[in-house]
């Protein structure tokens, strides 16, 4: 338990006090990958400090259809799991493990309790949820002003930078899950990438043949 | 100034050398409709109070194509006019007085200050940017999985309960600026509306002439 406050920010601008009530309600979790870490407003676990893996924050309509916001990594915070911690919260968000995670688990009592008091720690928490907003943000122009096309293309390199390959084992479905498009104008869009020699496809994988071209094709 | 007090939330939650600090540097500003208040990020005026009036957020595209993100009234923080406070504040935003609008403008480098040092007043500031988060999750919500007439309609009746009227004087072109959407697509629809009375055009104004069918139509 003492390696969580290698992986806390500004740890040290805590009082001795407030670290030990942090320490000793904290705890270790696991989440095999595809596992749901948080699922709603309705559920407020605690806040997640990831120490490996990868995290994945979505939405989900009426209809079931889903758009990933953001992704969390290695040393990051999951704020909105602990979305009780501030009343003015009102969405939903679902989280998943995206890769096998391993994380520390700080309940949203304790750590509303610490950052009532400490001031860094509130800062803190500032910054965390205007990062969060910054994502947000970008999501929007993204939506509005970007066509699917576009943001197909800067998926797949994304992707591929996060998973190191450019053979990426993902199904059509998978990738509408992200862009909160239906699977059929992936795959329209993905044959269409094919045939200009950007791609190369086959059962449950994407071959990145051609990063310039989606790298312009992303920027045009 | 020594009326701030009665509008800043939490005010009695500052010691007595933050309040003085804070009203010393504020200042009380005047802004017509239709003015800008603050533009993009490289633009750190500081916070705004809102005395009276109405404020926009907004973003625009490359190709100057905008869409509103929320909206602010009596007694709001305008939290990212002074987006300088932050390092994590990513994004570009541009606000608009939408009526003539009082203010304080209480600059970022004092906010900061007082922020850094209370803990109060930097929990407060993360209400604001969570509830400014729950309005553009909404928005994200809207735009991804509502058609356009939904959204026209709501909009519709939205404006009608700000300017207490079922008489809008509002330009295709501004519907359009708020819904991110081109004017073409904001008359055809209009006309459309028309057609099933719901709304009754003419030059520069829009009138809704049936409020029930109009919710039935953005509840659909």
């Amino acid at each position: 338990m003492m390696e969580l406050k290698e992986y806390f920010p500004m740890w040290e601008k805590l009082t001795s006090a407030q670290q030990a009530r942090l320490l000793a309600a904290s705890d270790k979790r696991h989440f095999e990958r595809g596992q749901i870490v948080h699922n709603g407003l309705t559920d407020c676990t605690g806040l997640f400090l990831i120490r490996s893996g990868q995290l994945r924050a979505y939405t989900i309509s009426e209809e079931g259809r889903e758009i990933t916001m953001y992704r969390l990594f290695e040393r990051d915070i999951c704020l909105f799991s602990a979305s009780c911690i501030m009343r003015s919260i009102q969405f939903d968000i679902v989280i998943e493990a995206e890769k096998d995670t391993e994380a520390w688990l700080i309940p949203a009592e304790t750590y509303k309790g610490v950052m009532e008091e400490s001031a860094p720690l509130a800062n803190y928490t500032n910054e965390i949820m205007a990062s969060r907003f910054s994502d947000v943000m970008w999501l929007i122009d993204q939506i509005m002003w970007k066509s699917v096309d576009r943001r197909l293309a800067n998926f797949l390199l994304e992707e591929s930078a996060l998973e190191n390959t450019s053979r990426l084992n993902i199904t059509h479905e998978v990738i509408g899950n992200h862009l909160g498009t239906a699977r059929e104008v992936v795959t329209r869009m993905l044959r269409y990438f094919q045939n200009e020699g950007m791609v190369k496809l086959s059962r449950g994988t994407v071959e990145l043949t051609d990063m310039d071209k989606l790298r312009n094709w992303n920027n045009k």
